[in-house]
């Protein structure tokens, strides 16, 4: 007997060790009249005439359905949520925005198909569009409707981008940790980890915010940046809130203005915002909201050609002062309605705010007023949403720093660590923080930022 | 009054907004004679003769260091630690491995420096070669060491080249929770979180691993991967534990065979590892142990040029039964030095360990014997370090996992959300997990995993 030549023994091992292709994938390449392909996927929708049976096939790759022609009076019974193999050949389409279909013919030999995984009569997931609200209730099979998963793949998709962006940027991304004994940063309530003083030695909690910690980093590696879990014990139920987000968080060495913090800031979203711009058939396509008001979103933050407008929180009090007829006095914070005010015609730089509103690493403003101390800090504001992200120069005296502490109660001792960074060589540093969902929730045209997550945590919510 | 030129005011306004360029920026462009440069860094060594001194400074960004060279009998008074600003000129240097030096002459009018931030008498990293356990004891200083530094780098450019990978394969980047109320996966002890009842209304943990979580998001976007913190609660004081620590974990649909995930996971390391040996001037430069070792260690893992070796669980106690006069019999596990000889002459998947020593939700073995039952999964074990990643194809039928998981006396009402996966349009899969810090550690020659995270976490041990 003829030994099999190396070819075939290659594609042998090809095919044990290869999964097999995505939809994406078989969409991604030219149409090949009559070429036969076995193809994976759920049953999205199924429409039957008389004749023949129209089925769209989803994987999840890719915002595109698979489209296949079922050429049959017997038509198999599919039905919406199953996940099935087909083997059919490819044919050119007509339809519209798309450029093959898959020919499926029972009376042809080479053409079959399997029902991998069944589903019960009352399967959720329908073709009707089914509400968001009723999607939450359902934790594990809400991420295979097209809106939930192009959530997904834009945040993926972002997440690339933004690695670009720093890459270019000579940043080095890192990992600070998620369990800090530092409870003190002022970001918000901490959840606690239970008994663990008895494991660690002292009392350990989930981190709020990275940045004391990114802070060491950035003064050893001078660029850094990361996108970690930050968790929040707060009672906040709003649309805009979560117990456990993402949030990314850059600190850059030598900053000695607070501009450099805001273009970095705006380059970056800037970025990442023209880069989706460029991939828009992907992302436009079964988003939850027009999509026209989607683009519209996108195209706010690339416009106008010049930089995002900039103005001190004294300038923007005076502002709502004057045109919204109120009465903010230095020192009151701006409500959820002031923030979109400033930025009713596009993203605005809030910068410079009270002292007194502010946490203690935050150092003083350039043009500091004894009458009106200010800290060299931002807010960035976006129309219809509000505070995107914060940032600030950091205090980098080691004086300065420590007396602020010890104003404000603080003990010296448990920070040392972190003051220690002002005794040892320091530099003048900057940063921002940008919580993750919501620019997720901001590009996608979404307006909450629990759909944007997989399992979303917040008061009372804990699902799986 | 003439107006600025346009170009005048776009230079005025970038340097209004721009960071000073790092060090690696610096090196990276061609040696200039003459030209007049202003660099940033900290003082990491000194040496001084009679009329001239050699300073080199390192801000993070490279291995490599910039070269000063202080032409003057009354030279500054420079401490090693400082972070300085030096302005002079480039001029091409004759020394090995670097293209250029910068010249300080206190005599050029054009030349200067700054002190930014001073250090103390006792600064703690002098040249001096410092031991791993003294560094340990500085948790915001021990960054800015060459060795530590050169780990986030490595650790920073990983992640890039795996996120490359997984794009080019069509996965998604997905983000499963950190809080979860599953305490059941049986990987390892879990974190509570303390009062989680009154404020999720359950009580809520720390997620020891996301595989079950990423297969709900895998069975939506057909192939996923993550990368993200995870928790043990184990007693285990080691150098290979940790209780936070990263865990990049893939999960993809329509596997059949195992030999698909076994082939992801060694494409996987092979194409990041491809990467490291094609930029190794910058990722061998000053680790810590001997270049030659550390090389070693990625082109094992790069060669035979065929495929890793594969073996049974069963062919693998054989072999340590045959080789080394040990006894174990089916049902043992294998102990680190079993592991170690195993994988003696390069990387091994060993497969099909024993259903008895395996969580629930593995499927059975391809060639299920009942008198000795096995199941489809894998350790993947690396010369002289032991398991780097585990996994398996996972139980997608709904009856055979449930019946496992009553056996167990596992509750099925809590797993609803993870058993409905299977009642739901099913899909044949699997994934595996790789500690992230193990694989740095092993890329980077170290062999401790506590030192390539910035803020270690173990049991008595919570720094900062």
């Amino acid at each position: 007997m003829a030994l099999p030549t190396r070819s075939l023994l290659r594609r042998a091992i090809h095919q044990a060790s290869s999964l097999p292709p995505t939809i994406k994938e078989q969409l991604g390449i030219p149409a090949e009249d009559g070429k036969i392909v076995k193809t994976h996927g759920f049953v999205k929708s199924i429409r039957k005439s008389k004749n023949v049976g129209f089925l769209d096939l989803t994987d999840g790759t890719t915002s595109q359905e698979l489209k296949v022609i079922l050429r049959t009076q017997n038509q198999p019974k599919f039905q919406v949520g199953q996940s099935v193999s087909i083997t059919g050949e490819w044919s050119r389409s007509a339809g519209k925005g798309q450029d093959k279909e898959l020919r499926y013919d029972p009376e042809n030999p080479r053409h079959s198909y399997q029902i991998i995984g069944s589903v019960p009569d009352d399967y959720p997931l329908q073709k009707k569009v089914t509400s968001m609200s009723f999607l939450r209730s359902l934790p594990s099979l809400k991420h295979r409707t097209a809106t939930i998963a192009s959530f997904y793949r834009l945040r993926s998709f972002l997440e690339g981008q933004m690695l670009q962006f720093f890459n270019t940027r000579g940043f080095t991304k890192v990992s600070p940790p998620i369990i800090t004994s530092s409870d003190c940063e002022g970001a918000g309530e901490t959840f606690k980890i239970a008994k663990s003083e008895d494991f660690f030695g002292k009392a350990a909690y989930l981190t709020v915010s990275t940045q004391l910690h990114i802070e060491a980093l950035a003064m050893a590696l001078n660029r850094v940046w990361t996108l970690t879990p930050c968790f929040r014990a707060e009672e906040s139920n709003t649309t805009r809130h979560l117990s456990e987000f993402w949030m990314l968080e850059a600190e850059v060495c030598h900053a000695n203005s607070l501009e450099q913090i805001l273009s970095l800031t705006e380059d970056m979203i800037r970025f990442v915002t023209q880069k989706l711009v460029d991939s828009k058939d992907e992302y436009l396509r079964g988003v939850y909201f027009d999509p026209a008001v989607v683009e519209g979103r996108w195209l706010s933050l690339l416009g106008p050609r010049n930089r995002w407008h900039r103005m001190t929180y004294i300038e923007a009090i005076e502002k709502i002062n004057a045109e919204h007829q109120a009465r903010l006095k230095f020192g009151d914070s701006l409500s959820l309605e002031h923030e979109r005010l400033l930025a009713r015609d596009g993203p605005v730089f809030v910068t410079d705010y009270p002292q007194s509103v502010k946490p203690f690493y935050m150092s003083k403003s350039a043009n500091f007023d004894e009458t009106h101390p200010t800290v060299a800090c931002f807010d960035l504001l976006l129309p219809e949403f509000g505070e995107l992200v914060g940032g600030s120069l950091r205090e980098h005296e080691y004086e300065t720093l420590t007396q602020t502490m010890t104003r404000q109660g603080m003990s010296l001792d448990e920070m040392e660590w972190y003051t220690d960074l002002r005794r040892n060589g320091t530099v003048p540093h900057g940063g921002f923080g940008m919580g993750w969902e919501r620019f997720i929730t901001y590009l996608s045209g979404h307006d909450n930022v629990r759909d944007v997550i997989p399992f979303p945590r917040a008061p009372g919510l804990c699902k799986a």
